[in-house]
This record gives C-alpha cells, sequence and structure tokens, in this order.
C-alpha cells in the first residue's frame, strides 16, 4: 500500500498532537475539545526478544515527542539463554534507573510460529517485564497492528516503514535500527492514544 | 502403576546414595567406582509459574539431602501479571540471597495447552531465572517425566505420589505442597543425576 504524501503529512500532525492542516477549521477552533494535559511525559517502549530486544525512552515536551535514548540489547548467538535474561533484566534496570520513565508501553502478546518460539520469547519478556514493574511503572500492552496502522496508516507496514516514520516525527538524523524502531513506535502510539483517550484506560498488565 | 515396598525403598537408597540394599554386592564393594565427591551442596529446585512458584533449597550433607527451605510464590488472581512478575522476582532475588545455592535446577520447556498459556509461563520463567542468573547460578534443565521416573519410577505419576516421596527422603512431617514439592523434587534429582554422571555436563541453559 502506497503512502502519498499529504498522508504522510496528517500522520505526523496527527502523532504531534497538531490538527492536520490539510483540514484546517479555524472557525471551529474554540469548540474542539481542548486535549487533556498529559500527566506522562517519560514514556519506555519496550520491544523484548532474546537476542535483540529493542528499547526507545522518549520525553513529551509540551505535547511533542523527543527521543531520550534508545538501542538493542543485543545478545549474541553463543550466549546461553539465562545470560541473556540476566543480560536484558540488569540492563533494563539500568536504563530505568538513568532515564527515569513513568511509564512503559509493549506489544500485547504475540504468538511465534511454534510453542518453543513463544516460550522463548515469553522469558525475554518476563526478565524484562520484571524489572519495569519492580521499577514501579505501570505497563500498557498496544496490539502491534494498531502501532503500525496508527503511526504508518497500514497495520502490515514493513519494518524499514515503521523505522523511516520514527525518524521523521522524532527528527532523527537516520532511522534507528528495526529493534529499536518498534520500540520507540510503541512509545509514540502510547503518547498518542493517551492524549486522545485521557478519560478511557488502556490495557494495563 | 503400583509401586511394591521392596521397590520403594530401592528407590529412597538409590535417591539417598545408598547401594540398595536389595541387592547386596558386598564382595565387589571394592571394584565399585568411588561416586566422585559432589561440588555443588545447595541446590535450588524451581517450577515456575505467574499465580503459583514453586522453589525447594536442599543442602547435600555427606551426600544426605537436608531440607533448607522451601514453599510457593502466591500471587493471587486479581493481581497485574506485571505485579506478579516483579513479585516472583524480588521475593526469588531475596531467597537466593538469604539461602545462598550454588546451581539450579528447573523443568525443561514445557507446553501448555495454547499459546497464550505458554507465553505467560514464559514470562513466569523469565522473571524468575533472570534473577538466578544474575545471582552467578548456573542454571540446569530436567525433564518432567525423568523426574518423576528418577523419583517415583513411573514417568506419569501423579503430583501426591511426588510429594509424598519428597516427603520420605527429606523425613519431613508432612508433604510439602504441591508447588514446592515439585521444585524439591528437581533439586533432589539434580543432586542425584549429578553424583552419578559427574564427568557427563548436564544440559545447562
Amino acid at each position: 500500500m502506497g503512502v502519498t504524501p499529504q498522508q504522510f503529512a496528517q500522520m505526523e500532525a496527527r502523532l504531534a498532537g497538531r490538527r492536520s492542516p490539510a483540514s484546517p477549521n479555524v472557525k471551529g477552533v474554540d469548540r474542539i475539545p481542548t486535549p487533556i494535559a498529559p500527566t506522562v511525559t517519560r514514556i519506555l517502549g519496550l520491544d523484548p526478544s532474546l537476542r535483540g530486544t529493542g528499547y526507545g525512552f522518549i520525553a513529551l515536551e509540551k505535547g511533542q515527542p523527543r527521543l531520550v535514548a534508545c538501542g538493542t540489547l543485543t545478545c549474541k548467538k553463543d550466549w546461553l539463554r539465562s545470560r541473556c535474561l540476566a543480560f536484558i533484566a540488569g540492563s533494563l534496570r539500568d536504563l530505568i534507573r538513568e532515564h527515569r520513565p513513568e511509564t512503559c508501553a509493549v506489544e500485547s502478546l504475540f504468538f511465534a510460529q511454534n510453542q518453543r518460539t513463544t516460550l522463548i520469547l515469553g522469558e525475554a519478556r518476563g526478565a524484562a517485564l520484571a524489572m519495569v514493574a519492580e521499577a514501579g511503572l505501570p505497563i500498557h500492552e498496544l496490539a502491534p497492528r494498531k502501532v503500525k496502522l496508527a503511526l504508518v496508516g497500514y497495520g502490515a507496514a514493513q519494518k524499514t516503514a515503521v523505522a523511516r516514520m520514527v525518524q521523521r516525527i522524532l527528527s532523527l538524523p537516520e532511522p534507528p535500527s528495526p529493534d529499536a524502531a518498534d520500540a520507540l513506535a510503541l512509545a509514540l502510539v502510547f503518547a498518542q492514544e493517551t492524549r486522545r483517550t485521557a478519560l478511557i484506560p488502556m490495557k494495563q498488565i
């Protein structure tokens, strides 16, 4: 599915919390409900997996998202599974202490091709989410399809499209690595959803 | 499958590291390979799950297992999943600090009825195993069937049979709770396997 430059601009505007320039409604401006001031300003997006856990910290300043830090916790193929789990947990604990997010967004339950892969993914998620929860952050789940739809306008968007959109929204010099981009996408869409539906609690796990 | 009192005595003797009284071989005693002195003397058996993680710490004294501590980390049904994961991780970290085990035995990958259950079980395992690995313990996997076979003589033994055998071997006044019994069974069979096959490394994860 292609995305026209106009659609692109609309999506960017929507994510940045501005009214779309493509549908100006200056006269009606007073009657548009004022967005509820977001109480959350620092968000951690997390995309756990055993060998490459993506993370992205963003801060909202006057409603505009800014990159704080992002990256991938990479575990080499020859590492034992237990070593990976300890590395994920320890690294994330340190990152949370450093960047002090107030909330966390993670993909909702994702089912892999087979049970073995699902269980190993579950272990990585558990190591990561336990540290997030121990730090006192609420954890919210977002469906991957919903994240892509909100960000790129297409629920089955490819990773590169997500990375490019994240790059544009956060004005980065280059697209983040795929795992980090997925994590940042979660944080960005969470920020957007919170602003839009502040009175409707999101699914917390 | 029934177990005769004689078989029961043989299993107990085998697990306790004694030669079976049912097959004395006094004459051959000098030629029986001396068991390699176990270097591991404090073992943690772990049976993770989201709502009821069983744990059991045993110590080997002159090859004889002794109960150090056991129990279940119970998470109420109305707790959020994230709260359970934080509780499992934090509690286990404290227990390991207190009882200072040298190694850990856990069930090998177990597949639940469906992917959702498998993933949730995986999260609980990940929260637990990350803390075990962070504490520097090697983690060994044992197949549930193998544990039951070694302990009760029947790979599909029921939980109550496992609990009763654990009670007998450790000379406990009553059977441990089912989750704790499963965890202690893992520790006991690990101790036995280590003694028997000290030169063959067990599967470490």
